[in-house]
């Protein structure tokens, strides 16, 4: 796919890929796999704790009462394309909203992260899973209107948690470093399993279709943490899960981005789960990560975040050898190899994408 | 190397392996890359929470304590021995112990990890690690000369932690989960980064070498969280320091097995820092990583220890799947893909010893 047409019927005139707004953006042709003149550079978690702006706004609300507040989401989501003029925004979410939105009681533990009150454990758990409906993210679909239409030719890409991320959070109750109950469930009762990554996938799924549908241009699903799986144990038991995420956009035409940290041995799978472009971690560079998808796909990244806290000589010579190895792909839109450290200097972070978009001497 | 002669000038005519004791060990053959009529079994973190005899002994002790103390690391050492019928004490002790033997004020906090008081970060910390002397390690060195008279036919595998594990722990001062600051300082300032790990790798190549010459017949250096590094990363910075603490050990003739989770990508730059036996965790089957090893190195590893949470059918099939894996390799010892967690059922840990030692018909 190297263009988008007639995607009105599908998105409505009123979309900025419809209207044309959005279409020419470097970060939309990169990921229909272009070249455009300079390379798209965002972050993932750009918009957070590393920015003084977003800690004000959020000072006194929870983190998930943030987002499901139209206001707020809106505000922090154009943050860091304001400071940084990155070339797009991500939306504001958290990996946990949809299913909260259905729910389930979860809440996000500053220093900790997503604890749900009751972890998913049994088949009986199902039932405390239901479909989105549109009316479960009102201040969400009004949020994605009000960032698309501040952004104008800036494209907004929508965010959703993959089905395996998702239901580890869901079994283990809290973050997890060995992922031992999710990985048990998954061995053991298949059938509990495969219909509980379905449900999730189908959240998921209708999540990103909301937000494309209120104007997002582009979407990235994130399966952080499905690099703690074997390529055997993620062909068997989540390749189709995300398959079915991704295929809830499929027919909106947007481009859709993937990710997950320590996914190089998983990138053909996950492409082949319908993605168009791959995000690749900070462990394989480019060039190898091409290789392995055969050359075609467009890819998203990968700058060492550790780079945020070394000298500027030091970081340029990283971000040359990022751009160096990015060099013959379809596309490449520049990102980190991981999200922004909370801890990062927001200095730092745009001359970064001052840098990219120099585009030094190749 | 598929036999071990000659060793008594350098291990004296009572090491185990020069009398004779351990050289028929199915560990050690297979190590040496010979297949023994039945495949040894042992698993990482066997000594420690899993077992009630071990929450009992440590009752009012903080770790260190104990690993400086020999009573208690022998009759630890010896416990899952005694319990599973393993083919292979691994000696207790902690990543940390060599650099708290030289001084370092390191403790291991319960839930937390070790915690280094004040953090390495600049040129002048390296002037607070020296030489690690025998004699700062005297309760060490007599308890593996005790385990190893217990031990008998049974081989004693000696432990220590790579430069870059220890190191960024030592940077980090606390575990991380992104090593921000090891990899700063890596990046940053290579001189004093190469110092760093020069300085441990000596002090790892001591603790390991005294091991030995007390009795140990093999090694092994974990280089736990190594793969946090691209591949261009570890072979720039790491892999020499690597090769001076296996290098340590060489002349001794005792195999050297190397493992660290996650480091599928760096497999055959790991083995090629000196080491004998890869381990392989839970991501990368054992034929594929035997691939990428150009099919001649022996391996270690590699059940997932989640199956320790299953059924005992769908258990024995994940185990069936690693001796498959396993059919083709030079020597094959059987280990979890990572260490035993604490919650593990004992129980279940020796019915996984005595159903690879029974050998299903393949």
């Amino acid at each position: 796919m190297n263009s988008l047409t007639d995607l009105s019927s599908v998105l409505g005139p009123h979309h900025p890929l419809v209207t044309g707004q959005t279409v020419d953006a470097s970060l939309v042709q990169a990921a229909l796999g272009n070249r455009p003149e300079q390379t798209p550079v965002w972050f993932m978690r750009q918009a957070g704790r590393s920015l003084p702006e977003y800690r004000e706004v959020r000072e006194g609300t929870q983190m998930l009462e943030a987002c499901f507040n139209a206001d707020l989401v809106t505000e922090i989501t154009l943050q860091p394309v304001r400071r940084h003029g990155v070339d797009a925004a991500i939306f504001f979410s958290d990996i946990v909203v949809p299913i909260k939105a259905v729910g389930v009681d979860v809440e996000i533990q500053p220093g900790v992260g997503p604890v749900v009150s009751k972890p998913f454990r049994s088949r009986a758990d199902l039932d405390r899973l239901r479909d989105l409906e549109p009316d479960d993210i009102r201040p969400i679909i009004e949020a994605v209107g009000a960032i698309t239409g501040e952004l104008g030719s800036t494209p907004l890409i929508g965010f959703a948690g993959a089905p395996f991320t998702v239901a580890s959070y869901l079994i283990e109750g809290r973050p997890s470093r060995d992922y031992l109950h999710t990985k048990a469930l998954m061995l053991q009762d298949p059938e509990t399993w495969n219909s509980l990554l379905d449900k999730i996938a189908r959240i998921s799924g209708e999540f990103l279709r909301q937000q494309v549908l209120a104007g997002a241009s582009v979407i990235q699903l994130f399966d952080s943490w499905v690099g703690a799986l074997s390529r055997p144990a993620y062909i068997h038991s989540v390749q189709a899960h995300s398959a079915t995420a991704l295929g809830m956009v499929a027919d909106l035409g947007v481009p859709k981005i993937h990710f997950g940290v320590n996914t190089g041995e998983l990138l053909a799978d996950m492409h082949a789960a319908g993605a168009d472009v791959m995000g690749v971690d900070f462990r394989l560079s480019l060039d190898e990560a091409s290789k392995r998808l055969g050359g075609n796909v467009p890819l998203q990244g990968n700058l060492d975040p550790a780079t945020l806290f070394v000298d500027a000589d030091v970081r340029e010579r990283a971000i040359d050898s990022v751009l160096d190895s990015a060099a013959g792909l379809p596309g490449h839109i520049f990102n980190l190899g991981h999200g922004v450290p909370p801890n990062a200097d927001p200095g730092v972070i745009t001359s970064v994408v001052d840098y990219v978009h120099q585009g030094r001497a190749r």
